[in-house]
């Protein structure tokens, strides 16, 4: 398999695009129920208004998804990845994605302070894990649980699970991080629906980087992420690779 | 008690207001843990942007609220309402207001509309519970119950008492309205806590009328509450006193 692989990779353009979305493409990959994941340098913010290409933003990401989520299959938080391809790519399990974007909460920052008037930085007293529907039109409004169930966007058993890995997650993250020296703010993680026989469960998708993360440096609070991006402080790509560096995936 | 509360009530000026706030003021009660309640013809809206004195209102929504909490407290959801004093002002338990306010919605209208692209008048697939944090400054922002929980705005216990009350409130007032020709779209409570020894629990504040539900005539789906206000519909009065009028309160 490996070498069908590698030989398809060669050339993305050969490859029949599933889909496109701001910062990643997804290709059909080379075996019924996987796909390619393909890291774009393109960065977007508020909903598409603000758009950039990074370069290297993309290899950095492949990188630093391939890190946390390889460590996330080794605690049993069950994730898409199957194995990084090359620079940009890596190769997943195909997954039903729930439209929602799952999100939690260490330390009060931007939606967050902005909806309660909280100020930035501000420890919250145990995590908050929110869903916000994916839907660029509505500007990803915020779901509360009642909205899930009603409009069958996930079952209830879906979203205790969610929750339940959400905080898996956070608590893997924060130690991840945390040992390099860097806070885990707040992150956005994605899910989906796989079969195996029968049975529907829940596994980790999308990514996790510097763009779907909140990261601070935790001796300086300096910015880590796409905030540097949103407001305009400069080094972008910079302190995404500092993160890459720190977690020793990247020199 | 009561000719003392008679005496007080000729003249709300000589009592202590407690609270004044957009559509009734609270003034101190006869008795410690009572309050008088009195509705005002003011009215407001989009927080308070939009302001008018609608001549008569206050004396209908303290017949309506009278009414349909006295029918709830007949099926054991405890209301604040100890009874009508005047034509204004109601005798209520006084209550230590949680910060919520609740909406139970059985059809799509207003802000849900807008947030998930519903078409207004679309009925939901179940009773939707939602709950905003009560803070003008910040739009009364909706919030999750991570929300409520994280930040002790009310317990879990308390949550699941108050989801539960809702719903009980939600077949109660279908049912009185529906039988009047009248189709509760939603409506918005709020709660409070009260003290019994050393056992704190919750009842139902505030007012239900045409101000805090969404009331459609159920054979033209003519609006009768204050989206007629809102939205500069007109008959906004006359429209209240219908809902009075069918439910048998004010000829």
């Amino acid at each position: 398999m490996k070498a069908e692989v590698e030989a398809r990779r060669s050339s993305n353009s050969r490859r029949r695009k599933v889909y496109e979305g701001k910062a990643k493409i997804l290709y059909e990959g080379p075996e019924p129920g996987t796909l390619i994941q393909h890291f774009k340098d393109d960065t977007t913010a508020f909903d598409a208004e603000k758009r950039a290409v990074l370069e290297g933003k993309g290899v950095i990401n492949n990188r630093i998804s391939e890190f946390v989520m390889t460590r996330l299959n080794a605690i049993g938080v069950q994730t898409h990845l199957i194995e990084r391809l090359g620079p940009s790519d890596q190769l997943i399990r195909e997954a039903e994605i729930i439209p929602l974007e799952v999100v939690c909460r260490n330390i009060a920052a931007g939606s967050l302070s902005q909806r309660f008037g909280l100020p930035e930085g501000q420890p919250l007293p145990r995590p908050i894990v929110e869903f916000y529907l994916k839907d660029d039109r509505l500007h990803d409004p915020m779901a509360a649980e009642e909205h899930i169930a009603a409009f069958a966007w996930a079952s209830p058993q879906e979203i205790d699970d969610i929750r339940a890995l959400t905080l898996r997650v956070n608590d893997e993250l924060r130690g991840v991080f945390g040992a390099v020296g860097i806070t885990l703010v707040d992150f956005k993680l994605e899910f989906g629906r796989v079969r195996d026989g029968d049975v529907s469960h829940i596994i980790l998708a999308d990514e996790i980087s510097p763009d779907s993360c909140r990261l601070w440096d935790s001796a300086t609070q300096e910015k880590l992420d796409k905030d540097r991006f949103r407001r305009d402080l400069g080094g972008v790509v910079e302190s995404y690779a500092e993160v890459a560096r720190r977690l020793g995936v990247m020199s």
